[in-house]
């Protein structure tokens, strides 16, 4: 099916495959017969592992991150809640309504130009406490990095957590790229989570080298309860499980997550930083994790996605969105950046 | 992690591991990137394959039986309806509640003594058509083969087909075990759903020999609309879904499927035929596909669960369920059934 | 529109109008302008008398049963939750699935002979606790009086709750008809439910002689929270609901309720004895409340429903449901009686 | 209960009481036995009429105007839908979610400085058709009149049903207040929705006298399909619906809605040109309907309150809400006025 020379895009960390020893990992998994639905060695195994390196009271290996997501926000939310969340958060745009068929709540967005959200932004929506005609909002949902390729610094998170635990609320992290978070503040796992408030996180291995292979983190272990039912009656249990957690064994062996959190991160920065130099290139965010996005001249686009393929991120202006992953090569991005400064400066 | 001696066990095709054919693939899909989401070449190429294999109108990939299952009924009921199904199927004992949870509708179980249901059975659910404070049968499910083990001739399958579309009902079948049904009888895969009437099918690859692969199938076209929203929102969409297109690329691939199902078959065959001649021992159901029921003596259960683990199904009557896979060796039944003796006889 | 004579029937107390003390108090409360949504001084006091009456920490008003039951109900069940209840229960057979589609839950049917479960038939479903495949029973539901006319004594209630408790579930009553069981008992309303264990209870006013309302009560305040919210969202909050509160000041007014329920059983006992003597008749559940189950001939079924209409309950049997309500008069069963005796002896 | 002084307020339409006219309606249809849920000739008489005076195919009577919204919605939106409405509807800001919960979808707020939206904000939600990842818009819903009291012309609502038809969705009309719209208008019911391309209809009786009574009205017969299960599973089929037929039955004769509505108007009319006159008062939107929106000076706002209650719309800029009904007097208007002048002229 694959033949001719391999294709390499910028489109989105999902385009790119699977790091080799993920694969490998698989493989050593499969001797034998085990448990099935994660009561196999393999899976508690790696369940202590990322316990460890979380700080995380209780951790359930899923497949997606929209189950991911949603599952966990469940633990926060009934259907009278409403989940505050960034105009531009994945579970609002992205996951067809999952949350809001799923857990029967609303989610309310708050306009964000950077894809970050602050306490201000959240107070807009805390209006009709107590007022039975209006969903109560029950939670905080934070992407790290966002969908727009942005950092919260650990402060920023420590100020929302305060402020939803303030008021009544929890925090849930969506962590799909929480390894290039993590990378590009140079703090450990535990320190972008459990150490700054987050009470339930998502914390994403495909997006960081997996086939398809997410985790769900409580930091404490009450909103926990029921989870594995609540997995199962999702359709997020895995019967072979062993092999969701060999992926994960492999992220975490010698820091595969973040040697390639870290490639894709430098991957992006260089790109950022030689797109900054051609005129008629915009960049309208800061690269801080695996994303670029900037403004190209309209006439360019196609002829440049024919290179390497990226997505129009907004159509009105275009905004692409051009994204760095574990297997994103110099050559990759040299060779963009020449056809960008070729065809804009014919 | 696996140290020593790797474990053997009846309990479950999913506590077995995977094909080493599937990881192949898995692996050889592993080159450069490609579009998410199932819009890449390998997933077109297996959808296909699927299609013609199965004589389907549409086939979409998803990871896990339960999630084949809920989004494939969610095409025949809404909210105010019922699926008929047998008291044992999988949907209604052992999903958590799943169809109940994302459809809204109810599951109206028929007693049955070998997982098969017939039209009479179906009928004494059809008393209150019209009428509004009554759920309203929009589909039967049946198994195939059954949580029993037993197999649906395919004129029984018509028959059923034929009895539901008379009465405005659609037909799914829950083909989790798909491919040892299809190997005990002998037929062809479009022998055993789409030429007996099946409406909608889920084609099972988990059990069969993959890590997590199924099929939702349809076979009217119609019914098939909005499916991929429903998928997204379901969760059950794969961002990297080429990985699952590769296992069911192995599975098709020189009928993978159909050998490991027949050697499961036969390894199931082989150790009814010697349990029954073990005085002491009942075996409570044909072995038609790859499970055998039987009735333990009581005392003997615990030993021999740790000589290879297999399931009690019913603990008021110690019926024992023993499940043969891809990789159930004669070496292991040989030795299970040796113990058996051993034990019995002391 | 309704011209001469005004019809009578026994087919059901939702066949009744309504008490003319009801309308009178419809009418007594519609003076000026009152705060909506249950703010109102009509709708404080009646939840005051309520309250009193029945014992309770929390009382909320709505318009159906079948609301009162579904929101009582999700006090109780979260989606992976089961509800244990008779298989005749109204929530089971007559609410169009509003408990799985509302609550998300699964309903775990009791078979009975007599509309009453036991505990040992509750424990029949509490074989797979902790299983993450299974739902998991979180509540039981009694009716009372049961959809068959039968009554619970206080003690087997009492004996259903302590089941129910012990094994971490609660105990809701669906008492649509709890005037009629607590004018059969002679007992005080509290004793029905507050002190024989019950968790929530549906306390209903519409069968006894009101145009909508009911109660949902609860014995307990911590699982009333959060109750005003899922009432609003599940489209059970009067704006007016002054006019729900009058509705059950005259039922509570002079034991309105009593007096009425006291009465309709009055008249099916004189009917349940008067048919019990027609040979050809007979009765297949005590008359213990206000309705009479009876295999009539199925010769005489349609001409004998043109004199006073009632309903066939089981097609198979032609046994019949004749209800007494608290505006059927002695003249209504004598009038029937001679025309079952007349058409029986032809 | 109600002594002293009937209480007078400008707070809402659902503050007001029961026209005497429908009470009187409901006792002169508590006459006999009738059929229940709807089977009787009073609700059979009543629908004819409302079908005839709105020219629709199906009508169906329900307790409340969120039941009637979520449940005619339920008939144009699956899961993966989204229904676009202003971001002042009803639906989205008063309705404590049920659209969410009940339907399943997402709703997509329009942003509006009037309550009314246009083809160019609904357009904005189009971006994504097509697209799994997003929720796919297949209904608009616009209120009639709206909720700061304005008015839709026949026209706009046409423009409106066009693009929504020529875009593949429908329209909903929420009517709560369309005898408001329809006395505004100078039109008959007929020409507010089925002559200007509206799909599904709430017609809304409470805030015009009634107790607890609407209509859920379609001018396609095929989208009323199942709709009679709906109305059971979502716990809004009345039991003894003939009283709710007698509200609208009261509402249709000598054009009674028309007459309340019409006076309802007025007031609020006259108490806008008043409130216009008073310096340090600003209306904020046109009056049409029964509605005037105003900025009070907000220390005066406390004891206005006292005099005639009213809610304080946006507490940001103490703009409130002044609701007339049908039973608002001349004198309400004159005396709230001068208090409006005696405390503002201080």
């Amino acid at each position: 099916m694959a033949t001719g020379k391999p294709r390499r895009a910028l489109a989105s960390d999902n385009w790119a495959g699977v790091h080799p020893e993920v694969i490998a990992a698989i493989a050593a998994a499969n001797v034998g017969h085990a448990p099935s639905y994660g009561e196999d060695p393999y899976t508690k195994s790696v369940v202590e592992k990322l316990r460890d390196a979380l700080g995380a009271d209780e951790v359930f290996l899923v497949f997606t991150g929209t189950g991911a997501n949603v599952i966990g926000l469940e633990s926060l939310a009934r259907p009278h809640h409403a989940v505050i969340c960034a105009s531009t958060a994945h579970i609002h745009t992205s996951e067809c309504g999952a949350a809001e068929k799923h857990i029967g709540c609303k989610l309310l967005p708050v306009p964000t130009a950077n894809g970050k959200i602050t306490p201000n932004g959240i107070a807009d929506h805390l209006h009709h406490l107590g007022n039975e005609h209006h969903v109560q909002p029950s939670a905080v949902s934070i992407s790290q990095a966002t969908e727009y390729g942005t950092v919260y610094s650990p402060d920023e998170v420590q100020v929302i957590a305060n402020f939803a635990h303030d008021h009544d609320m929890q925090l849930h992290m969506d962590g799909a790229r929480l390894a290039n978070a993590a990378a590009s503040l140079g703090r450990p796992l535990r320190e972008m989570a459990r150490d700054v408030g987050v009470d339930v996180l998502t914390f994403g291995g495909t997006k960081n080298g997996a086939i398809a292979a997410e985790a769900v983190v409580y930091f404490d272990r009450k909103l926990a309860k029921d989870f594995h039912y609540r997995r199962m009656q999702s359709m997020q249990l895995a019967s072979k499980m062993r092999f969701i957690a060999a992926q994960f064994d492999a992220l975490l062996t010698d820091d595969l997550w973040l040697r390639s959190a870290t490639h894709a991160n430098r991957m992006a920065a260089l790109l950022g930083e030689e797109l900054a130099q051609i005129p008629g290139i915009t960049l309208t965010q800061k690269v801080e994790a695996n994303e670029v996005f900037a403004i190209f001249p309209r006439e360019h686009v196609a002829r440049l996605q024919e290179e390497l393929w990226f997505q129009v991120w907004n159509e009105a202006t275009t905004e692409v969105r051009l994204v760095a992953s574990f297997d994103t090569t110099a050559e990759d991005i040299t060779t963009f950046v020449r056809k960008v400064r070729e065809f804009l400066t014919q």
